[in-house]
């Protein structure tokens, strides 16, 4: 039986890139299909397609000619507005269910993607699956290691995220002496930590520095991590260094890592720890 | 037996000086101690006295010298920083307990000073226990009704809501189509709807007008409303105008409404709904 090609739907960010460069290395054969405004430049120029996010008539033909082995969903994409979503959906299946799928959050516009690959016999795997390197172990850390104030606002974190599983939102939020700063919703984690940054610079007679805090981001409940696992990087501990906090602890075995080396080398250089911590929800990290 | 005036101890917004304007209507004497660089410039006119939020001494011996039958605490401040609250609060207090409490949230901090008011003998009382008037009852209503699918986003607000009630955060949250956009930090209501239009304007092809969305925003279980009750206003409804949401839903007996009429008429104007409804977790609103 031949084993066709790999196929990467690639978005925004650097999680793309990084999957292609794995892929290329280990030499495996791969086709890439690149969202018009969202993949970064680097990959549109490897791309060998470029679509439309919700050209769906067209990524289905091209993935029908590629017969790819497995597909995989990588990298942010902004979900469209619902009346574009539901013209989109709707040229392919029935009405009411599109209505249905995609009013119910992000979490069912994704499983509806990969519903609708699925349908057409394409076998859909995680980034994970296909590079489990990108993906923070449970011992990683920096230098720094979180003190106790810090492991408790961890535990605060994972307490909140996990309430809010059943609703659709909440990857991320940021804990400063038992204190829920933010809870991020659809803006993303960056845009959160400047929210962040921004009260905290507004409030009464504050040295930033005293401040502390941790950016607790965690795969939910029932997340599909095929198509939307966490994702940090040095831009993100950076962030973190500005909006004043102590430092950041991610699910292990369930959050990707970009650039895993220069993170944690930036972390330790703003003094920042950066730690895996076991998602009492998920099941056991990838091996 | 001598009863005393009612002392104010005004933040910011229009609720102190509406508090005020009531009480003086009905002939009540009253005080004001306004905390500087809150109060609105009209309520530090018409104050008694003008002070520093956190300096305690000089608050405390003014209501000393008032001898108020008793005093509220109206209208917002900031929380201040972490470790400003700690030097205020150590003045008064032994510092392990006085940490203990202040690292526990707002509503903590509102405790405290509760706490220290009733320790030095006075009787705290909540604005809608003075005046209830300024308090939505749960037969508001403006022109336009929620209809099925604003009624959904709103049970979904309140679910969100209460199920974040252990964590004292949350007393806002927008939800459109069943996905929940934002939920309210210490940055406020208004902030966070200038988040939800802000994405909204980002995102791909979309027209405003399509995308609706409601406004909850109801007390905690647990909350005090004597210091900390939900407050809307005409600039409320005038945001969510903004953010493209088609209405909002307040917890009946349980949320300030400022200039009440001006109010349900901008909402009636601009196309909005405004409704009060019961929420499941608070006792029956205050008649």
């Amino acid at each position: 039986m031949p084993r066709g090609p790999i196929a990467i739907l690639a978005g925004a960010g650097q999680l793309p890139i990084q999957l292609l460069s794995h892929l290329e290395r280990t030499g495996q054969e791969v086709r890439v299909l690149a969202f018009r405004g969202f993949a970064e430049s680097e990959l549109q120029r490897r791309a060998h397609a470029t679509v439309d996010l919700l050209d769906l008539k067209t990524i289905m033909g091209t993935l029908d000619g590629w017969q790819p082995q497995a597909v995989s969903l990588v990298g942010a994409v902004r979900r469209p507005g619902f009346s574009a979503l539901l013209s989109a959906y709707s040229l392919l299946r029935n009405m009411h269910e599109v209505k249905e799928v995609i009013s119910r959050g992000d979490d069912q516009v994704l499983r509806g993607a990969v519903m609708l690959l699925e349908e057409r016999g394409h076998k859909v795997v995680g980034a994970h699956e296909l590079a489990p390197g990108l993906v923070a172990s449970d011992t990683l850390t920096g230098a720094r290691r979180p003190e106790a104030e810090d492991r408790e606002a961890i535990g605060i974190g994972l307490d909140l995220l996990a309430s809010l599983s059943a609703f659709d939102i909440g990857q991320g939020a940021i804990v400063a002496h038992r204190h829920v700063l933010a809870i991020e919703g659809p803006e993303g984690t960056d845009r959160m930590m400047r929210r962040v940054r921004k009260m905290r610079q507004s409030w009464l007679g504050l040295r930033r520095r005293e401040e502390g805090g941790v950016l607790i981001k965690a795969a939910k409940r029932g997340q599909d991590l095929r198509v939307d696992m966490p994702t940090i990087g040095p831009k993100t501990v950076v962030e973190a260094a500005r909006a004043g906090l102590s430092g950041i602890a991610i699910g292990a075995g369930s959050t990707f890592v970009l650039e895993q080396d220069e993170t944690l080398k930036i972390a330790d250089r703003l003094g920042l720890f950066l730690t895996a911590v076991d998602l009492p929800w998920m099941e056991k990290p990838i091996a």
